[in-house]
Formats: C-alpha cells, structure tokens, sequence
C-alpha cells in the first residue's frame, strides 16, 4: 500500500511521477560514471564506491562493470543486503565490535570467499580484533578475511592516530591466522565539505603525509602494506594524485548533493552532475509563499535544505523547512514568480545519502527530467539497513 | 537480509537488542496513553492522535482502545496503509491536489465507509474543492467524505486566513453533493516549540480566538460547524480548555522527544515521559571521545541532536553528530567518565516522527531499558509512505 509497485513505475512520463518522489536521471548518471571512470584510469587508481550512498545492488553492479574495483559499506547489514543482490567484493569501511554481528561479518566473509569474492572489514582497537578473530575462529571460515586497520587522518571521529599504534595494529591483526593484514583505511571525511579549495587541499596533504608515514613505519617493521584507501567526493583528485593512496571511496558523485555543489570549484577535479532529484508538487498557495508536499522525510536535511533545480538565477525560488511533509517556497530571483497550485518541482537533495535511506526505490528516468520516461525502478535495498 | 526478522526478537532481553536500534518502553508508552486519556476525558474533548508520529496500525488501534477517536495522518498513503491494518476513521489533515491521488483518497473514503469507518480530509482552496468533488464524482463513492477547511491560525503554512475566505470554502465544500462540510482544521504547529509556556499560551489564545472568530462567521452564514480541530503535544492543555477546541490531535505525547522535553515546564499539561529510544554501542573509543554506531540515520537531527538517557548530571555524556553512521561522545558533567568499548547506550531522539519512519520496525520492550524483554514488534507500516 506505501507506494507504486516496482514494475508499475516503468514507461511513466516523468510528469506522471505522483509526488514527493525520489528520481534519478539515468543520463546524468551514466555521465558521472563515466567521469569518475575516465578519472580512474588516467590516474592509474582504483575506484571503490561508497555504497553507503546508494544502497543499491543494481547500481553497485552497474558501478562495477564501468570498472569499480568493488564497494564499501559502513554496516554488516548493508554488506548483507548488496551481497544477496550479487556485489561480492565488500569492504565494511567502519568497526564491528558486537560479537553477534562480528559472527555475522565472519559467515559473510566465507559466503564471499566460496563465490569467489572478498570481504574486508577495518580495524582501531586491540579488542577489535580479538573479537573479529574470536567470531572467524567460531565460524571456521578458512578462507580468511582482508583486515584494514583505521587510522585518523583528521577527521576526529574513528581510527588510531597514525604512527607507533597502527604499526601495533597491523602486527595483532597479522598475528591471527584468519586475519590477513591488507593495508590503511584512511579516510579524511572532515576535509569532504571544506568550502575553500585550498583547504580541502591543504587537509588531504595532512592525511597523505600521515598515511604515507604510517605505511612506512609498517612495512621498515616488515609487514607489506598492499593498501591505502579513502578518498571522497569533495577531495578524490588530491588522493588520486597523492602517489600514496591506491583506492578511492567516493560515492556521492554519482548522484551529487547540494552540499557538495557548494563546494568551491577544484579544476582538478572531475565535474560531476546533480543526478538525484525529489520531485514534488504545490499543494497550497498564498501571497508571501507556495506550499510543496517534500518535507524533511523526503528528503535529509542533515547538511542542509534542497535547492529548487532548473531555474535561471532570475526566477530562482528558495525552499524553507516546513517540517517532516512540507517545503516551503520564497520567490528568491527579481523576476521570480511564486508557482502555481499542482506546479511540480524538482528539488535537489542536500545531502544524497540519508536523502536516499528515505526512500524503498529511485525512479530513473531517461531523457530528462521534463520530456523523459521512468526506464527502470531501482530498489534501495539496503534502506533501513542499520546494525 | 536488513535486519532481525519480526518474530525472531520476541522474548530477547533488551541487552541482547542488536544496534543501531529503535526500542519503544512499553510501559512507559503506556502510561502516556492512559495519561493522554484521562486528560481527555476530564476535559470532554475527543482525541485523534496524529499517526504520522508512530505510523503504525497496531498502535493505533491500542490508542483507539484506550479512546482516541480515530487518527490524522499527513499522506494519502499513510491513510492507505493505515486503513489496511485496520483503522477505519482517518483524517488527511493535509491538502491533496493530484488527481490520481485525489482518486485513491475517494475510493479509500468509499471502502472505509463500507467497513463503517470514515475518511476526513483538509482543503484550503476552491481548485482544490473541485477537485477533490471531481474524484469523487469519478470514484461513484455516495457515501461521500468528510471535508475539513483548513485555516491559518499563526503557522504561516498551509490554511486560509481565518474569516470570509474560510466562509467561502466553507459554503463550497457545502455546495458539492459529495462533500460533506465537517469544521475547521486550525493546527498552531509554530506554537508547539516556542520555549516560554507564556509564548506557547498566547500563540494558542491567538488561535483560539481565530478560530471562534471563523466558526462563528460560517454560522452566521448558515452553516454548522461540527468540529473544530487542532492542537499538538506542545500545548494541547490549552486548546483542550479552550472551549473552542473539540478534537487534539497531538501524536508525540506518545513516545515523547528531547525537542518537546525541552520547553519550559506547563503545569497544566499532562507530563508525558520518554519512551522511544536508540540503542547505541560504543564501537571506538579515543582520549578525548568515544564513537557509538548510531548516526542520522537511526534518527532525525532536524530538531536538534539526540540526548544520552539515563545518566546522572554529574555524569552525563553530550552527543555530537558524527555523520550518517556514527555519534561522538564526550564527557559534560562533571564527574563523567567515556563509555567503554563495546558499552551500549540509550539515546533520547530529537524529534520521534522522522525517527520512526528510518525504522521498519519498534521493538517494544516490557519491564525496563535494563532488564526488561522485547514483548512486541511493531512494525511501521507506514515507513516511507511519502504520496
């Protein structure tokens, strides 16, 4: 009863879509991918999205055959969730410490391992990896598990600082016969929304030098570091082009988010497309304002509200938070009209993705957001996918 | 594969209660139902709960058991999924404009009034009278809708200032054979926050005062004015007393947020305690914080950042956002000390409605957060109900 079936959905004209509605347009995508592709290559790196964003099995296979060397997530859920869609090469880029999960993440990784994948989970912690050990050796899974110890680069949230401790990490995880040492998780998140150009640039030489420093610490101690991977939307150029990082994990590019767009432009960087788009209708009007039916369960708001897409400057229209259902529209332009009532309106999201964790499915359409047709209906099969 | 399928969590103790997790306090819920019905009943005013709070048909039958007359929901959608869990009277408190929606609302009003149930919905313009009296007409549906004209008593949302225009809407819903004109919508939402219970007074007595105003305009008119409804958790004592008010429809009184808790205290409201809740985990631990596996996505920021339950001033923990996945803790009160690793915690959400709706499911524990049994599984049948 919540919404259209899956298969309803297809061949609708995109102004058929009821609303609120979260809608992809297929060629801008395509295009990102493209890009992100075309970037990888020249630059001789790895690309691993981050499917924490999409949460989709269909689009991380679509990711993967442009080249995606695989896909990280951030829960065992979601590792789950893509697995049973068919990703098979997974890395939970977050620490799992409850045993229970911990069982689950070992099972996991021999599933992976007998279909011929991976599965790779990282590490800041002595008990961490006890406990991981501990569930491996519980499951008997032989076939082992790519082990990647954290180290905070400056974000401040997990990891252990770089230097002495990670060296101590990479040794405890090197020492248990169902963990295999692959390498640093160093992840600058802080650095993703740092307006300035120069200092995204600045922090990402931060996280490099750290890391680089971390590496060779490891290995003078003589265990290989065959890894180094982090790397998001905001910064992947400066990682890319480090000589130090040998994956990226950006995901937001695909669909790209107003936060990211607010960015100030990195010519370094590939320019990526806004690809994911609520569309929404004027349910009631008034002199000062319009009302929209996209509220803040349509829509994150986490990093900030949507952007009304497709207007000239002009005849720009500002959304205002009218709460969990309602979005309510300013005239912003000199020349800028209030829509009418049963005006549609596409939003771009603030933030993609827990704009996308909202939603059971994406409606791709192709050939514009105006004149195009839902072509296929993407389920967002890890939604809700939390433990 | 997202998470604990339904049956499987029955009779789990709450310290087995997998993480990131939503886990409802059955006693304390219920006691805030008995307390929301006595105060109902001492004031001889019919309560309708907002069901886009909980989203859920077996809590909506619980409340009706308890003497809710029915429920609001915000969507079409959720008055569907509603309906086929079995709640029969539902008020879209909402404008509906699309006329495929508009056609769902009709054939819905048709089946409920079959099953001795009743659809109300909210208009606040003439184009939207039409239309829904078109659907209608399309739908064949006799048995008609309960129609309620929404007014603006200070939100500055949806509504038509309160008097003649209310009066014209009034008599054009009358005017429609399929329309049955049922009162005034008249919801202050910008009253529920405002700090001061003084502030919260006026802008209810403000609203009070619009809505006597436009009830009388309309008999004046010739027209009954069945029911004037409104009100939220916020200030609910205040229109239920105001003898202008017959219907409450506040939802959050049920579960109870951090952003309601922090009003200043109103005597001559019911108190109504917290009882929905995130469990947490420490998943990371540093010197200066430490790092628990419950981010934006297990709960809504819009209203502000969940609080750590349960401990003493001296020892309290402030929670810091750490993006979508993670929660960073500190150390506040004096003689706090870091959770360890591994170490589960509780967290009061900011704003319960977009809480529940990241949920497919609540887990109803009986007997306390620290010892008591999950009893119940409640599904939210409504998650994502966004049309």
């Amino acid at each position: 009863m919540k919404s259209t079936p899956e298969h309803a959905a297809i061949g609708l004209r995109a102004d058929q879509i009821d609303t609120p509605a979260a809608v992809i347009d297929l060629d801008a995508m395509e295009r990102n991918i493209q890009r992100m592709a075309a970037f990888a290559r020249q630059n001789q790196v790895r690309w691993r999205p981050h499917a924490k964003m999409h949460k989709s099995a269909a689009i991380a296979l679509l990711l993967e055959q442009a080249g995606a060397c695989g896909h990280c997530v951030q829960k065992t859920s979601e590792a789950e969730a893509l697995a049973a869609g068919g990703v098979r090469d997974l890395f939970i880029s977050n620490e799992v410490i409850a045993p229970a999960k911990l069982l689950r993440v070992a099972r996991l990784a021999a599933r992976l391992a007998a279909d011929g994948g991976r599965l790779a989970i990282a590490v800041d912690s002595p008990e961490g990896i006890a406990r991981l050990a501990g569930a491996m050796d519980a499951a008997g899974s032989d076939a082992g598990i790519d082990v990647l110890v954290e180290i905070d680069v400056g974000q401040g949230r997990c990891g252990v600082p770089p230097g002495p401790e990670a060296v101590a990490l990479a040794r405890a995880v090197a020492a248990r016969p169902r963990l295999r040492f692959a390498g640093l998780h160093a992840y600058q998140g802080g650095a993703q929304h740092l307006r300035a150009t120069a200092e995204r640039r600045a922090a990402i030489a931060h996280a490099v030098h750290a890391a680089a420093g971390t590496r060779a610490l490891i290995e003078a101690a003589g265990l290989p570091v065959p890894l180094v991977t982090g790397a998001g939307t905001g910064t992947l150029a400066h990682e890319a082009t480090s000589g130090v990082y040998d994956e990226l994990q950006a995901g937001s590019f695909l669909f790209m988010d107003a936060d990211y767009a607010a960015n100030e432009p990195d010519t370094t960087q590939p320019a990526f497309e806004h690809a994911l788009f609520i569309k929404t209708q004027v349910i009631s009007t008034h002199p000062t304002h319009a009302v929209c039916d996209a509220g803040h369960k349509s829509h994150a708001i986490d990093s900030g509200l949507p952007l009304v897409h497709g207007l000239a400057p002009a005849h720009a229209l500002h959304y205002a938070n009218g709460g969990d259902e309602h979005g309510i529209l300013h005239a912003a332009g000199p020349q800028a009209r209030l829509p009418a009532l049963g005006q549609t309106l596409w939003l771009i999201p603030g933030h993609c993705d827990p704009t996308v964790n909202l939603h059971d499915r994406l409606l791709g359409v192709r050939g514009g957001l105006e004149h195009g047709v839902v072509e296929r209906v993407i389920g967002v099969d890890a939604r809700g996918a939390l433990t």
